[in-house]
């Protein structure tokens, strides 16, 4: 078996034992029954995915950020340089960006991974190297990756959240850098879901009309250039699942994809960021579809495609405040929500235990 | 000048020139402009409100938890004993209630005031008695409170405010406690938006259909018992507000909109939680139509009545995750998020200073 092979065998459906004495435990506390709305089931989630109640607290947490580039960036699918990819890793490593703000704000570490950006980075602290290759074939004309690339990609990230839970870690959050990477997390969104170019192409960081129709245009092209049937079919299979992924993905959605099975392989939630995490996580879940369990979506971005992954995955975004940023920032904004649900498993006092009043029948 | 009324006339518009440099700033950062959403508008915020950019982090942070009971219980329009509210106040004391677990997750101390709860409470730590009456009278068949007693309650709130923000608190957060006391809300809603009363009475924290028609037969009987005009009218200047919060609110209604006044007077920000507060802050808002720039709305509670004050308040709430459980919880659940907004004015560099490249006109 190949790393990644041995990382979905580990993977078990989250706990039903578990969650249902959760859901028993959030009853006996003293407030009104499912007053806590959405987080009552992130909490019951929790316990699944401990195979515990109460659920471990998500702390400490841990953002990685996995990094390449992409040759359909030649296509001008982006108003950004790619150089901004290598710049915003410098900026990540000297905790300048708005990840790193974020990550100090909720307590969580940053992990920096090079998984294929096109230049040669220096050293720096917190700065990984598993650099497949230097960015991307375009994938508006063939594959984007070899299936060895994706493979090695795939086993770099679930070593990298393997190697955080190892470290203590006990919840993990998907970050991502990679100028034009909405246009490969478009043209997955298309592939695993069945929708259509038009409707899953947003503006990423900020386009205009003239080039928003472009890039609709050029994730239209990859579908068919790659062999991937027309909207409305969706891949069957693992392998199938592979080669979508290795055909219009990126190396860090490969790599994310990758560290979301290897959270679910440790038994340690997962909070999606946001289009390029639920794209690798759509794939993900193709590879394993009991990976969905240990995923939370931290939010939900602007890109219109995102809607539709979470949508495809069954996930409710817990943070829906109009981001458009990438790098694990609307992650990193859920985890203390995340947390706050897990608390209240802890040490919140039961009717009985606290001569609470129950609320009459 | 009444202490209440000291408050109000130190009460400043937020400050339009902070708020310039803190938007010139956001667009210098290494991020696409606009990025960060709704984010990006409570940082501008945040810097009118201290009337200095960057703006301070807002931390440490303090809960307000005020509680107090309602002569309308008796109209049997909740499923819980009134005696819920003294258990609850001591569950708050000795931390075992979900605000308690909330409040240990972001940072924030907790002070529960005790500004009319019907039974005498005994001493407690983090427990402050401002006790104005025992309960209120009830709103559906005359005036709930006396001027007297509404300015007591307000001025207790204010200078629970001003007392938090004197002892270093940077951020106030509104919670409160009283069985039925989303009843004095809906009906404070109806008044101060010109909704009817069907349209913004909810079920609270959990109450069968029978009992929610009757909900909103007591709270449309408050109105005329009362001299309010019919829904479509609202009430116009300060005096009138005084009367309608007296007439249809709840001493703790009284208490945080005192509460939120005293935050603007202070120029702190105050992160208001469900439709309690969204209710008191529309009694505070007719009182001094300055304070809504210092309100942040925490959260979008599931009674219908909170987005119907949110709308009239023209407040945008930060949580959306379905809870009904009050005690201050969806306040505190979004004070991470302005927390996160406020630091990546400190701690985000710029493009030039970062190196990185910016994006093509």
């Amino acid at each position: 078996m190949t790393p990644i092979d041995e990382t979905i065998a580990a993977i078990r459906p989250i706990d039903a034992q578990a969650m249902a004495e959760a859901r028993a435990h959030q009853d006996r506390l003293t407030k009104p029954r499912g007053s806590l709305g959405v987080l009552e089931d992130v909490a019951v989630r929790l316990a699944g995915i401990a195979a515990v109640c109460p659920p471990p607290l998500p702390t400490p947490a841990a953002l990685a950020i996995f990094a390449a580039d992409h040759g359909v960036h030649a296509r001008g699918v982006s108003p950004w340089p790619q150089e901004v990819t290598a710049q915003m890793v410098a900026n990540f490593t000297v905790g300048g960006a708005v990840a790193n703000a974020f990550a100090a704000q909720v307590g969580a570490t940053v992990t920096v991974v090079d998984v294929g950006v096109a230049v040669d980075l220096p050293p720096a602290p917190g700065l990984i190297s598993h650099k497949v290759a230097y960015g991307t074939a375009d994938l508006s004309r063939g594959p984007a990756m070899t299936a060895e690339q994706t493979r090695q990609a795939l086993a770099a990230g679930a070593g990298v959240a393997r190697g955080l839970v190892a470290a203590g870690h006990r919840c993990l959050i998907t970050g991502d850098m990679g100028i034009a990477n909405t246009t490969a997390s478009a043209a997955l969104i298309c592939a695993f879901t069945g929708r259509d170019a038009e409707s899953v192409t947003g503006r990423g960081t900020g386009i205009d009309d003239a080039t928003h129709r472009h890039k609709i245009e050029v994730v239209r092209q990859a579908l068919p250039a790659n062999g991937i049937s027309p909207a409305g079919a969706v891949p069957a299979g693992p392998e199938e699942a592979l080669r979508v992924l290795a055909a219009v993905g990126g190396l860090e959605h490969a790599a994310i994809a990758g560290f979301v099975l290897g959270a679910a392989a440790e038994r340690v939630p997962v909070i999606l960021d946001g289009v390029i995490a639920g794209s690798a996580a759509l794939a993900a879940a193709a590879l394993a579809p009991d990976v969905t369990g240990y995923c939370v979506a931290g939010h939900r971005s602007a890109e219109p495609g995102h809607a539709a992954a979470l949508a495809h995955l069954g996930l409710r975004p817990l943070v829906d405040l109009e981001l458009r940023l990438g790098e694990g920032t609307g992650g990193l904004l859920a985890q203390p929500l995340v947390a706050a649900a897990a608390r209240v498993m802890h040490e919140v006092a039961t009717f009985d235990a606290a001569g609470v009043a129950e609320q009459k029948a």
